[in-house]
């Protein structure tokens, strides 16, 4: 029997072993009093996967952190907000390696076993002298999990943490995550970071597999492909001091894992997706009976990304229209005879045909905090789930007035 | 001598031969007393060609205009605003029909010469009864482009309309247009309907491949491939009174008819993005220096599209990283380290390193009617642009509260 358990008040540091730390270092702005610095380590070696932007433009810090990720071990990451360190030239580089140099120092590590990553403003340096001061000052402990997520905030206006246990005969163990999404995500950029940490014994070729797919239903299904920013980022450690059996491809428990990483990655998402920048509500896009998954997923992520969409649930305005038109641009297979429309359980088109719905039932499914939309193909038999938020009037004003 | 020369007030009906004519049918709005219903003819048949959406929901209307444009040859279109005629079923293709047909009535042609464009809400009936009424009470003449350009008109607050004489040699003919879009234009659907016309003598063939080629300039530089919505019609009717030399692939006339199709379609472009629903500028995004044209056209349109720039354009916000973050996502081969980047002519990054420049000179720039933004990628000799506009409040106001 398995069971799977999210803790409460549950954070990247509540697997056995990890500890993080961060301080306000004034990289956000003189005053701010904000955490913008932290550190999160293992007391143990990781096995250690990522994914990263496709951005053709990578900030230096998530170039470093390719290279070092691919070493396939890693002990900590070193991140702030306030200051992306995209665009920053040479100089850029040279500042991330340093910033990983110091951390190594506060916390006894190699610089090669710590990793980076930056969020914020693009085109403007490291403020290093800040940075430095700041760096020495961090002492990680295994409650510093929330501290450590406030860290890497920037326009978000909650916090994004989750951790679950997992239990499976005699086995037990932990995994835990913080992100930091915010920007509308998606159709286009915000940096999304996320750090996942477990206790469990995983494999690095199992580790990286694993969290491809958890990623593929969850991040993915909140961003566009390709749309990335310069700083995207998501990594796994895991230090085994769960002491299960190794969990490889096809261990006993490999299944449970997956499902486990599942759920923390499709929370995680989620959180992001609601607190978009100025979004009052999460939409939630479920599209069925797609040719292929492929076809399934690119339908649900166009339908949830329209700005005409996401404006109308913002002004609880069953204008299913503006789904069927992203559906029809989507790429995927569509019968305009065999589809069915949903807002909630309210069916607004069937087979082809509008329906004379009760408009105030649809509203009131849009006026929910979270909206439920739902397009039967009738064409085949794959599914994929998609998250986004509204598009309101404060998100403009937060991106009119973002550096100035 | 070339000789190419706007008409002052020039519009649709400006080249010989051709009439419009519309009424208020009460098809937007009960008491709206506004044009909702008209009809573009041409005492002589003309060759005819057309673009249309490529979402995979085509509204009725569209189907049926694009079997009768298959013919090569058409009279008139008639065209209402208010309602798009899209998702309504077998019904819709029976409306639709039955319009040209009373269309055709009212000015002596088959229906089979009469086409037909729809705008509006999505998924609502005709409502045949005030059509038919309404277009038997139209009486098209050579002064009714301008009507004609307020009757297919939803949220655009300009009117868009152009026409241009073109004099070679003894040769002179007119080349007119009108155009509806608001909407965001991109990334999103908004419906798109351009009716040109003119007196010149060309042949189907040639004035099919002209259209293509002067749509991939201009109205495919503010509407990303694909986001059309189930509506986008672009027609183009050439009725020959002009008397010239028939206008084919390498006749005398084929360059110069050519460029001033590319001004007259790049002119009604230019239009329909300044008036994108809620918008207060105009953004140009040069891309010069690229690997290919395709390359070329595709960074331009994802910079140009970029709600983080739009929003940054409104707020006269000199960001240029998300100018940067946009065009990395944006497919085109780029290397940071020969990238230069300008808003108008302040140069804001030079060879993959940000330039300390002057911010007030930037804001002056972002401030303009017009806002230029050029991308210098260095790689190769490919060069387009493409327009949009900025995203405010009101885009969102606009848009939440469009059908109720």
């Amino acid at each position: 029997m398995n069971q799977i358990v999210f803790i409460p008040d549950g954070t990247v540091t509540s697997p056995q072993g990890f500890s993080a730390g961060a301080v306000c270092a004034d990289i956000k702005k003189k005053g701010s009093k904000k955490l913008d610095l932290g550190i999160l380590c293992s007391k143990e070696i990781c096995a250690v996967a990522g994914l990263f932007t496709t951005n053709k433009i990578k900030s230096p810090s998530v170039v470093l952190c390719q290279q070092r990720v691919q070493n396939g071990k890693a002990k900590a990451i070193v991140a702030n907000s306030g200051c992306a360190n995209a665009s920053t030239g040479e100089q850029g580089f040279a500042d991330a390696k340093e910033m990983t140099t110091i951390a190594a120092k506060t916390i006894g590590a190699e610089p090669k076993e710590v990793l980076i990553a930056n969020t914020g403003v693009i085109g403007i340096k490291l403020p290093m002298d800040v940075i430095r001061k700041g760096l020495k000052q961090i002492k990680p402990t295994p409650k510093g999990g929330h501290d450590f997520e406030q860290s890497i905030m920037t326009t978000d206006t909650m916090l994004k943490e989750v951790a679950i246990t997992v239990k499976s005969g005699k086995s037990s163990f932990t995994i835990g995550g913080v992100g930091k999404g915010s920007g509308m995500i998606h159709p286009n950029l915000a940096t999304m970071l996320v750090f996942l940490t477990t206790d469990a014994n995983v494999t690095p070729v199992f580790l990286k597999k694993a969290l491809r797919e958890a990623s593929a239903i969850s991040f993915n299904m909140i961003s566009v492909d390709g749309d990335t920013s310069p700083s995207d980022t998501l990594l796994i450690f895991a230090n085994g001091l769960a002491k299960n059996e190794p969990i490889a491809a096809k261990s006993p428990l490999a299944e449970v894992f997956q499902q486990a990483l599942n759920q923390v990655c499709v929370y995680l998402a989620k959180a992001i997706a609601r607190d978009g920048e100025g979004a009052t509500k999460l939409i939630e896009v479920n599209v069925k009976g797609a040719v292929n998954l492929k076809e399934a997923r690119s339908a649900a992520r166009t339908i949830v990304s329209s700005n005409l969409l996401k404006s109308a649930v913002y002004g609880n305005d069953p204008n299913w229209g503006r789904v069927t038109a992203a559906l029809g641009r989507s790429g995927a297979h569509v019968e305009e005879s065999k589809l069915d429309v949903y807002m909630g359980a309210v069916p607004v088109f069937k087979q082809g045909e509008p329906v004379a719905f009760d408009k105030t039932k649809a509203v009131k499914v849009l006026k929910q905090k979270e909206v439920p939309i739902t397009v039967q193909l009738n064409l085949g038999s794959a599914e994929a789930t998609a998250w986004g938020c509204d598009l309101t009037e404060q998100y403009v004003k937060i991106n009119a007035e973002y550096t100035t």
